[in-house]
């Protein structure tokens, strides 16, 4: 009998007649003849109800009490859940992610899974039950509940089906899959029906808000695969998965886009060892998250150094930068907050000439000024002024003929 | 450093407010040098919020599953009653009860408290820390989570109290103390400093709702003094504690009255072995707690048998009886669902005579019918018209001079 590990999101369980409708999917699954392992996270805004609750007695809560305090959301949603399959006549049975068996590091708020002990679970699902479990949490080794932080259901559902060696894990959620392009910007998106681990990571780097790249990057160390498909209707959604043939495939996947870039332009940068780490090492310690780093050709040892952060932090990064610009001999930082990214994706375009050409040669037939390039295996990124983002999602998706599947 | 175990209700930390005033009393115990545990309860109604939520999934939802999500009440109040004294500046770490160490039976929705391994408090204590528990709520033998039922974080705080050899059980609720009388009906009624664990269960068990008597029990099981006191206002509560000076007291210490009285009398029931196990046993099993059990004396091998329930469990227990009488030869079944019951209670009343009978007198001349009597070795109880309870508790409380303290 399969093992079957399904995820289901704060916007699927929002309310009682949400939570009976994911417990009908769940039923469903399990009258397959599979055993079926849900996860779920908390109802609706719970989580920010809770944050807010927590901010009327103290602007700075304590990690470790936060953690515990979010942490009964999950338990919230996965007991009605597990009551509502009763009512429905199906044995079931809820657990906290502690007694799923899930262990995390210390890191509160945005912990990682070291590892689970399953023990509880398959018993369970011997006896017959279906298994809800609290999603987003797990116990460290001091016995305190911990956080995932952002995607830490989706990642709770990956790690589960890995250890449990299931057939799939199954993400239910407010999107219907993977498609070549946002859809809400380019109509003719088409969904894909099978993505690999690694292109589906470029385009959750790259803005495809879907999964977090976290449960991808874990799907990928366990070649588990995941689909993504909505809770809500009844369509087959996308596969992530590996395999040969998918490497074989050379071919643009996906156009994804990004709104949310600033960038950062340090000019006259001395050219030697040490200059770099001078200027990310304090970025760093601030928390700030560095996107793409471009720095040009030298020349008389004398360089401009260029870098992306997201809209909320450029106010920050600039303040940290002004200084150590100064400190080091560079002569200015410009900034621009009007920025966005496109980027196409696929395996194997490394190996096939044209596809860059085809992209930027794409992009000035509609006048659209290429500010930073920067790739990687298999994705190529172009960043360009904000206002001219849906028109390079729709063009790109045109020229590499994504319309067509 | 002496430990102090102090409890705060749900109606004590309502909202943010009342969790910092809560914060603060805490603190000034702390201040004084003590090592300070405190046990909360959820949130004002947060607890009936769960249990309405669970309505909306289904109307039977399953025990575990149940305690499971109730359990997150307390966990949500204790960890922003540790984030209030963050803000405050004091170390203190929320625990729920698991994480506290407390071992419960797995009678969901009323378990009984098995052990308590307290490692992880003192640890916490041992590194300055102010330690909040979730009250209501353990671990079981299978690793579920189960709540105690009605007086439940009573019971945590006097179990932890006693397992940390704290020095007091400070139960820190809407009521100033133990008074002589339920001061509402009578104004004159006195708060007490000091009263024995047997006159306290007593007072417990009729009708007087400070503590749950479990509590109590406990606390004179571990010889631990319970302090009763207001959370909001400043004042001496009420001591609960043993001592021979007690129990040499010989005085009439409070009258305790009980509004939900209802009866139900067979006669002509036929006095022979095993009729009051054919009475009392289906109403056992149908979960309906009879309080006081009379049987007159027999004549011809006939009686009648008379006893009490709460008025909700009335309708129920009258169908489950009618049919037991009729199988048994009984005449009839009387029910009379307008009663109430008074006491007196003061440890040594037994070896003093006197106290019924000017228990007696005092109702005859208020014109007060007793239908029926009972007495412990510390309590006279009289079940009278509910109509007339306010009234017997003033002539009780004047007669017994209880308003000279």
């Amino acid at each position: 009998m399969a093992i079957v590990v399904q995820k289901y999101g704060g916007s699927s369980v929002a309310d009682a007649d949400m939570i009976r409708n994911v417990a009908r999917r769940i039923s469903e699954s399990f009258n397959k003849g599979n055993k079926v392992v849900a996860v779920v996270s908390a109802m609706g805004d719970t989580t920010d109800d809770l944050i807010e609750l927590a901010g009327r007695i103290t602007p700075n809560p304590e990690p470790r009490e936060m953690d515990l305090l979010l942490s009964t959301g999950e338990i919230v949603s996965s007991t009605l859940l597990a009551m509502a399959l009763h009512a429905m006549g199906y044995k079931a049975v809820a657990l906290s992610g502690p007694q799923a068996g899930i262990s995390t590091d210390s890191s509160f708020s945005r912990a990682r899974i070291t590892g689970i002990e399953p023990r509880r679970i398959i018993k369970e699902l011997d006896k017959g039950n279906i298994v809800i479990v609290a999603g987003f949490q797990g116990l460290t080794v001091d016995n305190d509940i911990a956080t995932l932080g952002r995607g830490g259901s989706d990642t709770t559902a990956v790690a589960l089906a890995a250890s449990l060696k299931a057939s799939i894990c199954e993400i239910y959620t407010d999107v219907e899959g993977v498609y070549t392009a946002d859809p809400r910007i380019e109509p003719e998106a088409v969904k894909l029906d099978e993505i690999g681990y690694e292109e589906m990571l470029e385009m959750a780097t790259s803005g495809a808000r879907v999964l977090h790249h976290r449960s991808v990057e874990l799907g990928q160390v366990y070649n588990m695969p995941i689909l993504v498909a909505s809770s809500m209707v009844k369509q087959r959604g996308t596969v992530i998965r590996g395999g040969k043939n998918m490497e074989a495939r050379n071919k643009v996947r996906g156009i994804a886009h990004d709104m949310d870039v600033a960038k950062i332009t340090v000019t006259n940068v001395p050219d030697r060892p040490g200059i770099a780490a001078a200027i990310f090492l304090p970025l760093a310690k601030a928390g700030i998250s560095v996107d793409t780093i471009v720095q040009n050709a030298s020349a008389n040892n004398i360089t401009d150094l260029t870098f992306t952060v997201t809209r909320n932090d450029l106010v920050k990064a600039m303040d940290i930068i002004a200084p150590v610009a100064k400190e080091i001999g560079a002569r200015e930082c410009l900034s621009d907050s009007k920025l966005g990214k496109v980027s196409i994706i696929g395996t194997g375009m490394q190996n096939t000439p044209g596809y860059a050409a085809k992209m930027f040669q794409t992009l000035f037939e509609h006048s659209i000024n290429i500010q930073l390039i920067t790739t990687s295996e298999i994705r190529i990124t172009c960043i360009i002024a904000e206002d001219k983002v849906k028109d390079a999602v729709r063009a790109l998706h045109k020229a590499f003929e994504l319309n067509k599947g």
